[in-house]
């Protein structure tokens, strides 16, 4: 796969979201969370969703200029309305208005309905990593799973994530779909025409299937069977109940439902940590924590304990310096849209660059 | 099993803490939580503990009369320091003081250090949903799992638990270990010298293993492999790196380690639901939502979709007129304590005993 420079492809999506009618500080900041992810490996919420953004734009279902405005808001708590706007943008400058509650109170806490797929979590837990926050996230998602016993798409993959910060070069990062694997790798099979491996998903009849179509129309698994359907259940509920967004089955799929918007809900929770105790005393109990796990004793044919987050890390770290590599779909779609919106396509292909 | 009335049981175990110099109201505190988690099928975390909790008082292991104190106070958060008191006293009285503060700002958050195994999380969970509030609970353990690759406890069995109110006779109670198992389950089976599945544990060299006494001296396997782990990992920095109490491999074993406190940490964030939607707008979204998973299409040989919280309700229901079954082992210590701490052991069985 040919490779470029993040800030290359960071200013092209821009400019695309701009074509589209982003205005352009929401354009930035959708292209930074969209390369981000890039960066970080998960490609998968990354710039091969760029293409449906800007199609559900170009067909009035994504407002590419709305406000986000407050339902509620009140002591630490925001109940927010994205206006339909990109989940990205607007769930960013929730978690910009939740900063300083936080700090004021120690926590603070919103809900935001009316939103859409907003990415990797990880974006939004890592920005607050950067503020000595945690943030706790969850967001709802078009249907993919069903609850335990039953076959019909409910739920969606329904995500969970925290980032905290740490005294080494990444942050631990938590992030995980409550499905047995995460939709966006079945779409890339799809996309690939590859097979998923046995034990992911069934088909809309209910019967185990590795035919990454019919997974899509059928329902993912649950990680962890039972825990995994209440997992996805509570994140449906903070999410999707008590935002006012859409909820289960309700919720609009980005790719199959062309006619009317997503409706998705996020939850945020946010921790200030040094109400908690002293940021340095944190810091160097963090430090005792992860030198206890990555010494633990190792199983035989494993090389090395690895804290989450830091594979992602490594990968974030490489492609800075050797450029993101891009799929070959994903590069044609970028060059679909550059001849559509009349935009050059300068993004020179890197075999290695500068750290910057 | 001999089945008991839960008012004979817990005023049987309020007296025998009683007996070990529990102040007269947490001892009530204390009864009601063990009582409530036999009352719901969840035996692992009620009575049976209750002679480790006796005799890690009578050995000055864990302080019977502790006050709970504030090492931070401010905004909506509370850092407390349980005082090597009970779990269950400190941990109720520490969401007493929570309730408040998310009333008044719509979340409020608490850790707990220098605290013990506290029971199950859904016994404050429930409490808090029964004030229209959700509480999200999470607390670490003795050592029992490893991180993933690895084969020394490190992790306990890191549960978290959320419960939300409904218009049913049950709240939705999501409460799961984020191991294979809870560990109790292999406690029980170990009592009862029985061999527990494949794919539960690994004995002390890393290697699976079906005996109880061999996993109770390795490792717990997570749930959902690195997904499990990631959990498992988010929990302990909750509860204790956040907290101030020990973390991971440092928690003291209630069983065997007769010698030092625990020192385990929890960490609560109780949410007010008013001030995300209004209460009735909410049950009657979580009512559509219960609605549509009840209905959802089963796959072949299922019967009925359970709401996660919806068996468990039954069992209280059914204990409740019928009498909660005491297993013989557990009876025996009862009725050893009572001699030891000359107290009659005054419990009738009963067949049927009205529903009160």
């Amino acid at each position: 796969m040919d490779r470029y420079r993040k800030e290359t492809l960071e200013r092209l999506v821009a400019r695309l979201a701009v074509g589209v009618g982003v205005p352009a500080q929401d354009a930035a900041l959708f292209a930074s969370a969209l390369a981000d992810a890039d960066l970080h490996g998960v490609s998968t919420h990354g710039i091969s969703r760029l293409s449906i953004y800007l199609r559900r734009i170009q067909e009035g279902l994504i407002d590419p200029a709305a406000r986000l405005t407050a339902d509620r808001e009140a002591g630490s708590v925001l109940a927010l309305n994205a206006g339909n706007g990109l989940g990205q943008v607007q769930a960013r400058k929730a978690l910009d208005r939740l900063i300083p509650l936080a700090r004021q109170n120690g926590v603070a806490a919103a809900t935001i309905r009316n939103s859409q797929h907003f990415g990797a979590l990880s974006w939004y837990c890592n920005a607050a990593a950067e503020q000595r926050m945690v943030l706790l996230a969850m967001s709802n998602c078009e249907p993919a799973m069903s609850p335990a016993g039953g076959y019909e798409p409910f739920f969606g993959t329904n995500p969970i994530a925290a980032s905290f910060p740490t005294r080494r070069s990444f942050p631990v990062k938590i992030d995980l779909a409550t499905s047995i694997v995460a939709r966006g790798n079945i779409i890339a099979a799809q996309k690939r025409n590859q097979p998923i491996p046995e034990g992911w998903a069934l088909d809309p009849e209910g019967e185990p299937t590795t035919d990454a179509q019919a997974a899509l129309l059928g329902t993912v698994l649950t990680m962890a069977g039972h825990k995994g359907y209440a997992l996805a259940l509570m994140v449906e509920l903070f999410s999707g109940v008590l935002s006012g967004a859409a909820i289960g089955s309700q919720v609009g799929s980005m790719y199959k439902n062309l006619d009317r918007p997503q409706n998705v809900g996020h939850f945020f929770c946010l921790f200030d940590i040094a109400s908690f105790l002293d940021y340095e005393e944190y810091l160097r109990r963090m430090d005792e924590t992860l030198d206890q796990i990555k010494s633990s004793k190792r199983r035989s044919g494993v090389d090395e304990i690895l804290v989450p987050g830091e594979r992602s890390a490594r990968i974030a770290e490489q492609n800075q310096s050797q450029g993101i590599p891009l799929a070959p779909e994903t590069l044609a779609e970028l060059q679909h849209w550059c001849r559509q919106l009349k935009i050059a396509f300068d993004c020179p292909e890197v075999t290695a660059c500068p750290t910057s």
